[in-house]
């Protein structure tokens, strides 16, 4: 292992500019939803000079649509694939899972970056550009982890199985698709914008709309009418009330110290057509968060229990409910045990390349680890190179050096995990 | 007097058909803003008819884009003029000028009219169609007045003078175009739909535009971001105090028994484009009343002091105040005295006509009259026979009967105002 260690570390290390220029190639393919296919086109090109088993396929909507994880308002998966590749162990050692999703959210407004969103340009040691860190750059880790294993004849035990899919920021239509089509392993690692924290544990989120009804009268005798807006803040303040309770119940230390675990964030209000006129309808539009090991459906109930409640105290709510429509895209939370297997090979690792030992926390945001962990029954750890600050944001980057350090954890973990050939078996299953 | 009265009472009742008809055409002819040539020449055509000395111009822009009560966003005015029209007296009597507007505000929503909105359907002793109360109506009653005068052979002491002005539903420029051009008069009659109650003074009113900021962030992470929506709120909060210690000052009895005399109104508020985003950017649109006798000049310092005043309890606000911006129509309030020998007068011939006294009240909002009291030193009674609740709202209507009620009490308030000719003055000045 050790041996192992140093060879990996020197690999990645004499690669770094093939490593570089490979995301580089990445990033400058922009795979917004629906447009996927050249950047996975990329990730096939080097699946197939790896050697690995390669399955591409496309998502069927007719199959996944009655399941109860199943969310995409897109009607048309053709043309842009998923991908699995697999390095097939020798037998006898567990299985470890490396999902990286390929598609990235719009570049938003692009008055408001100060470069192309898909340049790839690098300065000062980051590489800039759309999905640079969320998550081309924990995608071409994983790859590179597999890589140095087989550019250096590592072969193991266990089978490592990539993953590049497509849907994760809708909703994951891309790893329920691939679950279902049998991928599970013993253990997963996602490589999300983590700022290489480990997160065994993520926060679910599912949005909500709520309609609310006032009623309109002139300006002037406003007093005629009911306002929508003044109707839409009560709605708003039993929510804060609703937000405070549900985190009082939060007693996991891994959310010490985070203000509030599991926010319910009002993301839009629209209420209103004309200033001298009382607006008779009020729109609000936001995102509630579910915590690890929370149903989605109990979360649901509980933010449609407060306006029901808002229907006794209130005799214009009594009268005119307002009505909350569950929308958009869901992630559902996700946990692994701290004592898992999984947490303490990676943590073990980790300590081994940085010298120090792994940020534990609770993520914020939901990936796709909640399907994997739900429905694949996969233990999985999120973990990755990019900024978290930058996912999302204008002039996206990410720091080159820790996609290396992170590559190295990964292919190390690897080796930990699925055992290598002839060396001893660090599985128990299998003494 | 009592002669003049059965006469006019006798021709109103023979004419109805005719007045009805003539409504009906005006309705029909489509007068939203820009389009109001139509209409204009149907006024026109009745005027030319009725022998009165027509003056028929375009607003000037350039002339009057300096004039401090100057509001219109429109750049062009040609080819819809106001129009004027004359009925000069023998001399020595006090003036009267009849003001209505033909511009019409625009239909809204067609889906909602259970109608064409410009049918002019009678249907149960009223008449259907945009505009009906607001206020065609009205006029036809002004023209009603006139014709009944002019058709008896009835001639008066002073000039009656009738304005049939554009504009008046986004800022009153027409009006004021009418004032600036030299008409003013010892009194104005004003017919807006009041439902036949007296309007001696008008609430002005303005409105106004409020951007907040917030700053973004993950909904995950919303305590990273500080919310626009309630930064939002905060701002409302302080503009309801506002509202409610202007109102507190309020004393007038026309006021007795309104909840609100001059309200603030939040009519949009529109912050946020992701549910899961915290929301940087609030901006509420409202319209704030203004009371008869008060500087609109000095309500917006009082709508600034606030904000200001914000600066200072809220560190966030200091950093980032909220800045106002007064924008669209405005309208002027106004007030004459309820001993106004204008009101006296025209209260008792109310009473003479209808056997009981008028309903004395001040409106809740702003009309022409503003500009007519303030700039042309003409006070003003608003008084009508439109449907103060249908005006601006879907299938818009007017009570056919009360158009001839109102056009008697006109027809008389002229006689006893400006003087019969040949029979003793009423005006103590040509004692």
């Amino acid at each position: 292992m050790i041996e192992a260690q140093k060879q990996i570390h020197l690999w990645l290390k004499e690669n770094k500019e093939h490593g570089v220029r490979f995301l580089q190639r990445l990033v400058q393919e922009n795979s917004v939803r629906g447009n996927e296919n050249k950047a996975q086109a990329i990730i096939i090109e080097k699946c197939r000079e790896l050697g690995l088993s390669l399955d591409i396929w496309e998502i069927n909507r007719d199959q996944l649509k009655q399941h109860p994880f199943f969310f995409a308002n897109r009607e048309d998966f053709a043309g842009n694939p998923n991908v699995a590749a697999v390095l097939s162990g020798s037998g006898g050692g567990r299985s470890l899972l490396l999902n990286g999703h390929i598609d990235v959210v719009p570049e938003g407004n692009l008055s408001d970056w100060t470069m192309d969103p898909y340049s790839g340009n690098i300065k000062d040691g980051k590489l800039f550009g759309r999905g640079a860190s969320d998550m081309k750059g924990g995608t071409v880790s994983l790859l590179l982890a597999i890589e140095a294993l087989k550019k250096l004849g590592i072969r193991l035990k266990g089978d490592l199985i990539f993953q590049s899919v497509i849907e994760e920021e809708s909703g994951g239509a891309g790893t329920l698709s691939a679950v279902i089509r049998g991928y599970k392993a013993d253990g997963a690692i996602i490589p999300e914008p983590t700022d290489m924290k480990f997160f065994p544990k993520q926060q679910g989120s599912m949005w909500f709309r709520i309609n609310i009804q006032g009623k309109a009268a002139h300006g002037g005798t406003r007093y005629h009418g009911v306002s929508a807006i003044d109707k839409a803040y009560e709605v708003i303040h039993v929510i804060k009330e609703l937000e405070a309770n549900r985190n009082k119940r939060i007693t996991d230390p891994l959310y010490d110290g985070i203000p509030i675990p599991i926010p319910i964030n009002i993301g839009k209000i629209y209420s209103g057509t004309w200033p001298s006129s009382v607006p008779d309808l009020a729109i609000i539009e936001g995102r509630m968060g579910v915590a690890p090991g929370e149903k989605m459906f109990n979360a649901e109930k509980e933010l449609e229990g407060v306006l029901e409640q808002l229907k006794q105290s209130d005799r214009w709510f009594r009268d005119y409910p307002p009505s909350i429509e569950w929308f958009g895209a869901r992630w559902h939370p996700a946990e692994v045990d701290l004592d898992n297997p999984l947490i303490e090979t990676t943590s073990s690792v980790y300590k081994k390349v940085t010298g120090q030992l792994p940020i534990i926390e609770a993520s914020p945001w939901g990936t796709d680890g909640g399907i994997l962990t739900e429905w694949g029954d996969t233990p999985v750890l999120v973990f990755g190179p990019g900024a978290a600050e930058a996912a999302h944001h204008t002039d996206e980057y990410i720091d080159l050096q820790a996609i290396f350090v992170a590559a190295e954890v990964i292919a190390l973990t690897a080796i930990e995990w699925c055992g290598l050939e002839g060396g001893p078996t660090s599985d128990p299953g299998n003494d």
